[in-house]
């Protein structure tokens, strides 16, 4: 029996475990990447690991995220991760060069190699033949010291790819097909490998596109072979000796199979507030729009922005419209300057905006209230533009561009105002790593410079025996880490785990932060009461770390949502599950609690007993944890774990 | 006698009053400008005079200030400003035309006609020869009713150019010496008048980044001749029918004079905190910079952006260095597009900004902490750029330029980097005026759109005769408009005066907001009782319009700020001067006060005489104000008394 793609690169980076589908599994990752708003606490965390150097082939930080700079946080934390890159052995990609996924795939990418980045959209680099995949900072920040990063062995999907696509419709209507049909839920632990006599028709940036938002179905990662058009655009990206081939054997076996024609398909849209609410854009036809947007990871390359330019060439956004563009990095930016493309952009009344993340994060260009927003990113989730009331549909460029000159939806397909449009690959790109950092061979004499916004890196110590301690806050169900953790006008303290465990349950509470911090500096344990569903949305570890640095050593919930519990256990937070609704409603915020032979316990025991002592009883909880689990929570946390294992 | 230009345009347009240096002066305005910033108030006031039509020739709407458009009220603020364009007949140029002077200056400016804007940096008109004062938004909506504009009638300083400027030392370094000998004090109600034969050397960008920098000073505006250099530039605007010749008489007589001969200047800065802090550029050579803004309305033209390109070109931005580049108007940004200059920024590392005022209002790009900024913007006060130890250098572009290459203060005379640096004035401009949308005839249809945040416009009542209430808050000495009306994150609510009033003194008390509408609302006035200075600082007009909707009716302090005093008596609010130290320290917060014969004592008396019931004694105020301002307290405001006598 042959080997899909999927498993010969998994195999070739085996480091432990199992490869068998649900098994743990542990993987050599060659290259990492970092973006600026996870990135300042990966390196924080990389520092406290206390090496010297990088231990993987490739780190590269990017700042992409915030380069709006509003107050001088975002500037201090582009000074932190450039001096810490030189220092550590990093290579930095400064603020403007672009964004993280696009440089990456342009200067970075190699087929057959693994690729760990802190951002969700990683997966982008299986376009160019790399199982790269999206982790938090801790586990990118392990992988930069050359630790196996630990998944679920995936089952692999195949697609296939037949035909070709037609004018106006595009590698973005491809994975909204994709989304369509597997949703954005239940996929986990998977991975979708493109395969069949289609894929040849897509360029290495299409393919790319087709990867970055494979994420929203949930998968572990996505992954196209690398052939012939894998060698162009190395070839035109001056890399033509990282190029190793790369296909599935014939008879590889694989756990599913979806078919696409793509000269079947047509212009299609995520609707809000779900990138998997998928219509056809004709559907919608002759809706009124606000603003179109164009860039973002998923559809910044130069082959996007060459067909919005010819869509563009002599027509004019209507007078309803705001259309933004940001080209994907500098160097699309300089090839659309020198083409004509960026004066058709502007002479059609396009707003040129910096290659960077901007408007798909929210930080920049959010709609009008009940705004209609057609956007070529990969992610509409209510609020997310920065606008409650905005209306968010997911498009391709080709959509998007057309709309924004008809101020209505318009099919690309159905409209007379455009007849042709021309996939241009560039054969010779223009490359420049001149604003790449390379970091110095000797790095004794650089200082890593931290503004008063970075803060120490979150620190834990190991488990006492005795836990003894108050509930601090005790919350209902379905607390979300955004009620944690909040984000916002708040992210920007990022860097700060003190100063951004001030605002942790400042919605909920606004004195729990000063509460907890006095009980702990008065050495009482602080604890966390909570109902079902406990930390569920996004996943981000601040969520854990900032109540770990405010004295929280457990959480006891009815339920505890995967992401989060993981996140706690890496913290060194217990994670307890509440046995019964009856333990729930008991227990009181203030009630002193204890936990006596907390070591035992944690080490062994599936069960744990808690006493109340305000109330004098005592009641037992679930640890439904790992064996490695266990231990980080001894050691107070996996930071600690780590550190002592690389003694 | 001759007669100087300002003497000259200012008889053409005089309505009322007397030419007298000192004296009331009305005059008529030709032109109105707006931005977003201040437009959204303007407009409302505008509505509430109940005019179908602006009765002003020309009256255009700018949106430059808040394009980044982070949540929904900055996208709603431009809906509205294009709506209610539309429907009164302003010209509105579309978010992503450029910063409102740039784009002025380019297609509407006129030698010879009066402009009045609502933004300080209006004088920037002067460059082509037009009379162009900066004011408040009330004033704007007054002049495009047709309400005369008052001013005191100026002295007229003679500015003398001779020679010409060397290569490396531009139009920046003229108004940097010109604030090197006026300083930023002591020049109110005077105009700079530019003559002698330097004058032809200079181009119209050039003048009017000279005229634009006057502001700084402080002078009710700056003039430039027109001639045929003026000719020029509105030939390659393709606007040669608007030319006119404008020159002073060779025996004109001025109140002053000063005199520079631009061959012997050399690059200069203004260091922090103040426009008015000169130093040589070569004496700072050497000192560390952390980054480089190149834009704004006082630098961002062809010319500037094209000499910037060449010393960029085959050069880099040093590692130390963050170098961004706003360019003033699409226009600009086109044509730098098409003549390779974008080009070689971008190569060069500089990252290209959208054409807006951004990093200049402190809402993009704030340096790192304690951050060396050189920037080409015309302010420099402590914080304003948004990081409060970010230390901000005015500069040229070609100053600006150079130092981004080499990482340091570097003075373009003194450095073997580049050799030359060509004046290019362009001979044919890319004109396009499609991005402005010109309003409809018949706008009877034309629905105006209000998001809402768009709040009703303020509104107040004509005096009572028995003004009782309650001292609402009692403050001490040197109370700014910032206190009582808080900036930063709250000035996204300035289209809403009932949701910004909320936050009147939000640092001082933060109850006072709620405290006074409850009384309002039951009838019972407001007082406010202050030091010295009360309502120094900024001359926004809300620190009167919002403690006027919250029903304060009268401020009762040591002494108040002139333009503050303006302001309360525009809203309606009596501006009280307390006659002693021991009259402030007797009077307490929460005070029943009572102000008996109101209308009588407001109409006609120099003495106020006020009741302190809870502490049953009567005192005396003085009421220090003009007699058109004792009919607008009478009438509640000036927008009432307006509205009366435009019936």
């Amino acid at each position: 029996m042959g080997y899909s793609i999927t498993r010969k690169i998994l195999k070739e980076h085996f480091m432990g475990g199992s490869l068998k589908a649900g098994e743990s599994l542990d993987l050599r990752i060659d290259q990492t990447l970092t973006q600026d708003a996870t990135g300042t606490m990966a390196y924080l965390q990389f520092e406290a690991l206390g090496l010297d150097k990088v231990r993987n082939e490739l780190a590269v930080s990017y700042v992409d995220h915030n380069t709006i700079q509003v107050g001088f946080e975002n500037a201090d934390d582009h000074n932190y991760l450039k001096s810490v890159a030189a220092k550590k052995g990093v290579v930095f990609s400064r603020p403007g060069n672009g964004i993280c996924h696009q440089v990456h795939l342009e200067r970075f990418g190699v087929p057959g190699k693994t690729l760990l980045g802190s951002d969700s959209h990683t997966p982008t680099g299986g376009g160019i033949g790399m199982l790269a995949i999206g982790a938090g900072g801790l586990d990118v920040a392990l992988a930069m010291a050359g630790v196996p990063f630990t998944i679920i062995a995936p089952k692999v999907i195949e697609i296939r790819l037949h035909g070709k696509l037609r004018p106006f419709v595009s590698a973005k209507d491809v994975i909204l097909k994709v989304l369509e049909r597997f949703t954005t839920k239940g996929n986990v632990n998977t991975i979708f490998e493109y395969t069949g006599e289609g894929v040849k028709t897509l360029s290495v940036p299409e393919r790319a596109t087709i990867c970055n938002m494979g994420a929203e179905c949930g998968v572990t990662t996505s992954l196209f072979p690398s052939d012939e058009v894998t060698y162009s655009f190395l070839k035109a990206q001056h890399r033509e000796e990282c190029f190793r081939e790369l296909s599935c054997d014939s008879d590889a076996e694989f756990d599913g199979l979806f078919e696409i024609d793509l000269s079947t398909l047509e212009p299609l849209t995520a609707c809000p507030h779900s990138p998997g609410n998928i219509k056809k854009v004709a559907e919608l036809a002759g809706k009124k729009i606000d603003q179109v947007l164009i860039g973002s990871c998923t559809n910044s390359s130069y082959q996007d922005l060459v067909k919005v330019g010819q869509i563009l060439d002599g027509n004019h956004v209507a007078e309803n419209v705001s259309l933004g563009i940001a080209p994907g990095s500098r160097e699309v930016l300089e090839m659309i300057s020198s083409d004509g493309t960026l004066s058709k952009m502007v002479k059609a009344g396009a707003r040129i905006l910096e290659s960077a993340c901007g408007f798909c994060i929210g930080n920049h260009f959010s709609p009008c209230t009940d705004g209609v927003s057609l956007r070529t990113n990969n992610r509409n989730f209510e609020g997310r533009s920065g606008t409650k009331s905005g209306q968010v549909y997911l498009v391709s460029p080709e959509t998007a561009a057309i709309s924004a000159i008809t101020g209505v939806f318009t099919s690309p397909l159905e409209q007379n105002i455009v007849s042709s449009v021309e996939n241009v690959n560039a054969e010779n790109f223009y490359t420049d790593d001149s604003m790449l950092i390379f970091p110095p061979t000797d790095s004794s004499d650089v200082t890593i410079v931290r503004g008063p916004n970075i803060g120490q890196p979150p620190h834990n110590v190991p488990l006492n025996d005795k836990i003894s301690g108050k509930v601090a806050i005790k919350v209902g169900d379905k607390i979300t880490t955004d009620h944690i953790m909040p984000a916002g006008a708040r992210l920007k303290y990022r860097s700060n785990i003190p100063l951004y465990s001030t605002f942790v349950f400042e919605g909920v509470d606004k004195d729990f932060s000063a509460r907890c911090a006095a009980r702990r500096d008065s050495n009482i344990a602080n604890l966390i009461v909570a109902g079902y569903s406990y930390g569920q949305g996004s996943s981000r570890e601040h969520a854990a770390l900032c109540p770990m640095y405010l004295g929280v050593k457990a959480v006891l919930a009815l339920s505890i949502e995967r992401i989060h519990q993981a996140n706690l256990c890496n913290a060194g937070i217990i994670p307890l599950t509440l046995m019964s609704e009856d333990d729930y409603n008991k227990i009181n915020s203030d009630d002193d609690i204890v936990i006596e032979n907390a070591i035992e316990q944690i080490k062994s025991s599936d069960l744990v007993s808690v006493t109340n002592k305000t109330q004098g009883y005592t009641f037992t909880c679930k640890l439904d944890v790992t064996q490695t689990q266990r231990d980080m929570l001894l050691k107070g946390g996996r930071l600690n774990q780590i550190k002592e294992s690389l003694k």
